[in-house]
């Protein structure tokens, strides 16, 4: 924390005083190999003998209640684990206030710490909760899917939904860190691991070709193993999709300066399409399909050549995710324009890539309905166009599989 | 917002990332004549067109509801005007989640601005509310208690009780801007007068003998007049009693940098007093009795002259406020004494006056049950001393008024 002094503004009429301060938060993402079987090294530092508080889930607590439950014996401080069923339908106020009575009745002070072991939404209602808890408490997050590890998990962010509305309560609220085991993602279901893909696919498009050669090198042996082989990529992978993301989150941390945030590459067309098909298509291939049909309406606007945009749409195939939904008309396409206009300012700011690894923004271009339903059509011959020379069968892109379910250790 | 890269500091084992950032928070104090009366022009500025959400309580409601829906008529842009039953025991999760709900249904954006009216609860709910709503939206408050208007309302934060917990959830959360109108200030009762000048009587004890001889002078008057007249008078120890708490909030304002803070001047012994009566002490009086029982510990330890402690608790006697009461016992204030340590991070730091006008922090002084004996004495013997000098009797120290009903514009 540091205080300004600045009086260089006009003073308005009437003023009697002026408060002026300014808050500077840091954290850092550490690898913590063996933390999922208790080692516990890694755990201590970072709990550094204070008071915790673990919140998991009962699917990650069936998989690795033993493992948490030593790495907390190892502590000197008191400490308390609670298995609290979470899931998408349990993301609002009530759950998070649960939390805060737990931290509560075990009388945690402002040096207290609660730790999230879990999924997206695990770190959402954690998150909120230390963000109130004594007007702030540090939490700590163990990511355990690879979208937790690669995106939900190393923001600064954290929210639940109220009356309907997705995330419409939350908070800005950095963790004092991140731990990070990939042996992790051993557990989770091929469909998981493809949807954190979703998200490492969209930094690699619009910052990193070496990132996307490499996926395209390895990316399927990946996704057969979980992110365990080879090794060195599963790890390089993971660590260079969470270095370009903190990158991005860096220049706008509070999403304040600009409307214009290239991690939402993705992130235009995929929540109505999560909406309309009532949450049964899972988020990561909800983007998926979405940055498919912007590399489409590219290389319609001649931003982005069509090899480019055959390769990436290519590799998305490869990979096992959706390209397309028989759901997403063009219809649909301008409903999503419309919301996300009014969300971003007044502003469309369509991340648009123009080539493997570098994008730009689209705000004047106007969405017309020519434009959506020859760019939907170009992905679905893009499709076809693959599926021919494709020597194995990929899978279908109208296959959706229920987020619920499948994936275990959300 | 402004985003600092450093780094300086030694790479930890395993780190992949770091994000650091800061924000930058700053806010206005300023007068606003004929608030109270519907003269919008200074509302209008503040608002600047945004969409409007109004929570008052149904006092305020009673009195002041038809200037203030007038304040909102003036207004282009769409707004509501909700009353909400506050007070202390409505000071909990579900009265924030249900401002946050009237915002969601009326689909305020992030652009969208919550305007408190009313006493520390409905500023306090407010200021949480507006915190999680889209992440943190603006919030405007117009204070109508003195309490407000010195203290509660100028302050970043926010909380609400829970299971039992004093403010245990909550925010920092700086306004957009305070108006003030000390017109707001007639209907108040002449008990929530002395609970307002009690936190002014902190600051001047503190900070400020100029202040201090001021109340001196004119401090009977301004009780009696509701601080209407003398009008100078009435309008600079408002002012001062402002910047004053700015100054000192503005060197910690989130509490993270020290725990010895000039503001926490009579706020020792005074939770532990509102506890022990189950809040039928209200908090400016607590404010009082521990100030002058905080005096006669400075007197008695040398760091005070008696002279200087006299004079503290013979203005506190002058303007009807309580010095003592039974509840406040040797073992009472060594229960508030631990608690305040656990909250204060192990530390003590006793507010201690050594003149009027100047303090120190007394942190390794034991506070043993001998001084606190001879301190309590102290203050009885001044009380009896100045009531045998006293020309017309003051109220007894005893005398103590419900919270609840004696404060209507609450």
């Amino acid at each position: 924390m540091r205080v300004i002094h600045t009086h260089s503004e006009a003073e308005p009429a009437g003023r009697v005083g002026r408060l002026q301060c300014a808050r500077t938060l840091a954290f850092d993402v550490v690898r913590a190999p063996g933390l999922s079987v208790g080692v516990h090294e890694a755990f201590a530092a970072a709990v550094a003998g204070r008071r915790v508080l673990m919140i998991t889930s009962p699917t990650v607590h069936s998989l690795y209640g033993e493992a948490l439950t030593s790495l907390l014996a190892s502590q000197q401080g008191a400490h308390q684990y609670e298995v609290l069923p979470l899931g998408e339908a349990r993301k609002h106020m009530r759950t998070v206030e649960r939390v805060c009575e737990l931290a509560a009745r075990m009388k945690l002070d402002r040096r207290g710490l609660l730790v999230a072991v879990g999924g997206g939404v695990c770190s959402d209602i954690v998150t909120f909760a230390a963000s109130m808890i004594r007007r702030g408490i540090d939490h700590l997050r163990i990511p355990t899917t690879l979208i937790g590890q690669v995106d939900a998990g190393i923001g600064i962010k954290g929210a639940v939904n109220l009356q309907g509305l997705k995330s419409f309560v939350g908070c800005f609220h950095p963790p004092a860190g991140v731990l990070l085991d990939r042996a992790f993602l051993q557990s989770l279901s091929i469909h998981a691991i493809r949807e954190g893909l979703a998200e490492v696919l969209k930094m690699a498009l619009v910052r990193d070709a070496e990132l996307f050669a490499r996926l395209e090198r390895c990316g399927t042996q990946l996704v057969a193993s979980r992110f365990q082989t080879p090794t060195l990529d599963g790890e390089q992978v993971v660590d260079q999709s969470i270095r370009l993301m903190l990158a991005e989150l860096q220049q706008n941390p509070f999403e304040d300066l600009s409307s214009q945030r290239l991690v939402d590459m993705g992130h235009t067309f995929s929540p109505t399409l999560e909406e309309r098909s009532r949450f049964r298509i899972s988020h990561g291939d909800a983007v998926a399909v979405d940055m498919a049909l912007t590399c489409a309406i590219a290389a319609e606007l001649g931003l982005m050549s069509i090899h480019d945009a055959k390769r990436f749409i290519g590799l998305l195939v490869q990979l096992g995710l959706p390209v397309a939904s028989p759901l997403l008309t063009v219809d649909a396409c301008r409903d999503a324009i419309r919301s996300v206009v009014a969300h971003r300012r007044g502003h469309l700011n369509l991340v648009t890539p123009m080539r493997i690894g570098a994008a730009t923004f689209l705000d004047q271009e106007p969405m017309t309905h020519r434009l959506l339903k020859a760019a939907l059509a170009r992905v679905t011959a893009f499709e076809r166009e693959l599926h021919s020379i494709t020597v194995t069968p990929p899978k279908s892109s109208v296959r959706f599989l229920e987020t619920g379910n499948a994936t275990p250790a959300l």
